[in-house]
């Protein structure tokens, strides 16, 4: 036996007061703010004076000093439930799927097997039942699989639709190909970065990347579809997946699933979608007509942390054939997976997830779902793509901004254009606006590269923004820019 | 607006009162279980019945449904603080590192990007340099990545190893290799399968890896290594990186890291280790040598949710060469990278991790570290091993027990084998004798292969567990072993 108070539920009692304290009035503190931004090294130092050196493990939790961290913690983080926050696709979450993860982390029950997490993977069941509910497709023939984040929830979907369609590469490797015609993957041009890193990581290479044309509203053209395939494989290659994103990152544009569908029938591709940001949007009866052919793709990614408000990450992977969701990864390890099949792992996604060891992922929603129902998220989505049409509106009003996109969701770009300047506006303007607003603290937005040029981005979602903090925003923009072309600014 | 008690601070802080009362139960109860094995149709009527319909969203937290849902998730789960836990090489938590996680899932500051999450960027850097103290690299000159999952970090340092070889393959493909030698792996036997999984996910394929010999003791032979090189690049194979295990999943072997790391440079190979169970016993100077010329390796992961004792998952990827852990991945993505790294990005790791959403991993154990020092760890840490040879030396004294091999951590594996039976055990005889101590409930035991033939695990993670345990534990096998002679035992 080993004594230290580290290890007593006493010590766990008194740190989650003093936690609590503090999170309590964070969760209260409704005003308008941005980040914090600090400057590492001062960060660092102030870091390390909250560690003490050797402890005598007899002596009682150091409150305050705990204290002081939770404090440094919250103050310098980004400030997701503030109404100021509008930079990121991550939120403000519901709190009692924060308070799930004190359960999952201190009963630690890693969910890749039955007999380790019976209920997360009770709970996976019941959440891919529900949601699908929302797509449609015939129960029991699909699958979802829960995931650390959508980028690995990509990769995971790409990975079995090239051993889908390749089965002998997991053994043999491309290799082997030995200059037979190269294995390719067409994406819009605003796909998700990893995508494209896929790409890289499953060996295919960035430059069998074929990128498919955009319309205005930066959608693929899935009229252009079949021409774009017909190049590539005249350049040689063999595309096997077709990927659409709903939305895309930048604007939050929705590709049209159903002709993207009917393209990949027609021409034997695996069809997968990224739709980390845009497929919470299926809850919602006014808006899952955005995501209209999911049902058709074979696969598609769904970030929870993202607009169903779950702490960061819960991501799930969906398949249309339960049967294909066990082609990504296949080989043997007898400590872990069973010979045969038994009523338990039934139940639990070793075999089809990334991870070995994995958080019990789906909790947080499960319990939300479980004690609220769909109504929070379907009323907090919909509010939040009104807000963000209400935005549009109110940036038509300004003859000094110029907005770059309809919205399909909760994501806007535009920029700030004041007309009749004395001289034009620096290259970097849009980036010096947006570093300007970061530096002063109240509002957090984004900044994103389209066709070239900077843009300023918003992304609503927090249910406490509205449109009177929108034009607040708007001031500040206006504040920020005319300081700049004032030459105010050192910093671009 | 939209006003919902979900996204209240009282409904957080009933929430926390009520889960609060149940987890600190849980932690006060050191009897000894093993695992309440529920048949998942069961349980899945169980959790349907906790979930109520659509909601009035101005009605309060229904706290009995959550406290009846937090019961279920504990007694349903693998009691990791019990001392009859043994099954696993995840632990029963420092109590404040689950704590830090509610914090973390509150705040909800994921981690890739400085910006979003000042304290845990600065935190990896503080963690980085503390555990390097163990290390002895140059100060500065290393790089240390956090990743979700060993899994990951061991799939994000070949790749890194693969592209620091044949650089051009991440845009061009393994196919653009066309027929020529074949980029290939060497592990030893035991290697975790995540390494074999990922020669079949980065396009190098199963058949590129190369096993090396093992010794008794299930290390790899180092004198062995040069010869399977040989006979490797004489089948057209052009190994590029060697992996070593500290130590292995199956028994816990320490490869000879020294040696291996010679091999690596007089062949020009990157050496890869993947210490995601035993790097933890750098922390103590009675184990450190079990580590001996880590500093040597190019890269090795490093679990803190194994023996560290915070919640799964908090994966630490090192690297030697900082310049290396950038070459991983790469690419162009405007609305997340920096063209130009600042004061900022400098302290993130968005470029380096696979994960563009990721949780601020480090937290927990920083704060440990914070306010507890380094003792509690390598205290701990020791008395597991020690147990672990405790339970060697018992289990030599049992003539019906046969040890398989000398622990050189916490596992120890071994098998049930009675002499002078009427007539032979049957051929599934140690699985159906684990999987009736995991239904009795008392203990929960691992089972493994070795060499074709099943054996029984322990892993030693619980300081509540002492030898008298493991002596209650052969007991309860005898018995089993006995029922499973009998035939009494319908289930294998």
């Amino acid at each position: 036996m080993l004594e230290a108070t580290a290890f007593d539920a006493a010590s766990f009692r008194r740190a989650v007061e003093c936690v609590v304290a503090r999170l309590d009035a964070y969760l209260r503190d409704c005003s308008t703010r941005g980040l914090a931004l600090t400057d590492p090294s001062a960060l660092l130092d102030a870091a390390r004076a909250l560690m003490r050196g050797e402890h005598d493990p007899l002596s009682p939790l150091d409150e305050h000093k705990l204290d002081a961290i939770v404090d440094l913690y919250i103050r310098t983080g980004i400030q997701v439930h503030s109404p100021g926050f509008m930079g990121r696709q991550f939120s403000g979450v519901i709190p009692l799927a924060a308070v799930v993860d004190l359960i999952g982390s201190t009963v630690n029950q890693p969910s890749s097997f039955y007999e380790a997490a019976q209920l997360p993977n009770v709970a996976e069941r019941i959440m891919a039942e529900e949601l699908n509910r929302f797509i449609g497709w015939t129960p029991g023939r699909s699958a979802m699989v829960t995931t650390s984040g959508a980028s690995l929830a990509n990769l995971t979907a790409l990975l079995a639709a090239r051993n889908d369609r390749f089965p002998q590469l997991w053994s043999e490797g491309l290799a082997s190909l030995g200059g037979e015609a190269r294995p390719a993957i067409a994406m819009g041009e605003d796909a998700h970065y990893s995508i494209s890193r896929a790409a890289g990581i499953l060996g295919i290479g960035g430059e069998q990347i074929v990128r498919l044309p955009m319309n205005r509203q930066r959608q693929i053209r899935a009229d252009g579809v079949r021409a774009a395939l017909r190049a590539a494989a005249g350049r040689g290659l063999r595309v096997f997946c077709l990927v659409g994103s709903a939305g895309t990152t930048p604007v939050g544009a929705f590709d049209p699933i159903g002709p993207l569908a009917t393209v990949a029938e027609e021409e034997g591709l695996w069809l997968h979608v990224d739709a980390a940001h845009g497929a919470s949007l299926l809850v919602s009866d006014r808006l899952r007509h955005k995501l209209h052919g999911i049902e058709r793709a074979d696969s598609f990614s769904w970030d929870a942390h993202k607009m169903m408000f779950v702490p960061a990450m819960c991501t799930l992977l969906f398949y249309r054939d339960k049967e294909k969701s066990y082609g990504a990864f296949r080989q043997d390890a007898s400590y872990v997976f069973e010979r045969e099949p038994d009523a338990y792992s039934a139940f639990e996604s070793a075999a089809q997830s990334f991870e070995c060891t994995k958080r019990p992922l789906i909790m947080g929603l499960w319990v939300l779902w479980a004690l609220y129902g769909r109504s929070i998220f379907a009323k907090k989505i919909e509010y939040l793509c009104r807000l963000a049409a209400d935005a549009r509106r109110i940036l038509g009003e300004q003859p000094d901004f110029e907005a770059l996109h309809e919205p399909e969701a909760n994501i806007l770009c535009f920029r700030y254009a004041p007309v009749n300047l004395r001289k034009p506006a620096p290259p970097d303007f849009q980036v010096a606006i947006r570093n300007r607003i970061r530096r002063a603290g109240r509002f957090f937005i984004s900044k994103v590269d389209l066709d070239g040029e900077t843009a300023l981005r918003v992304v609503f979602m927090n249910h406490r923004t509205d449109t009177g903090h929108f034009r607040m925003l708007l001031d500040e923009i206006r504040a920020a820019g005319r300081a700049v072309l004032a030459g105010a600014d050192g910093d671009a």
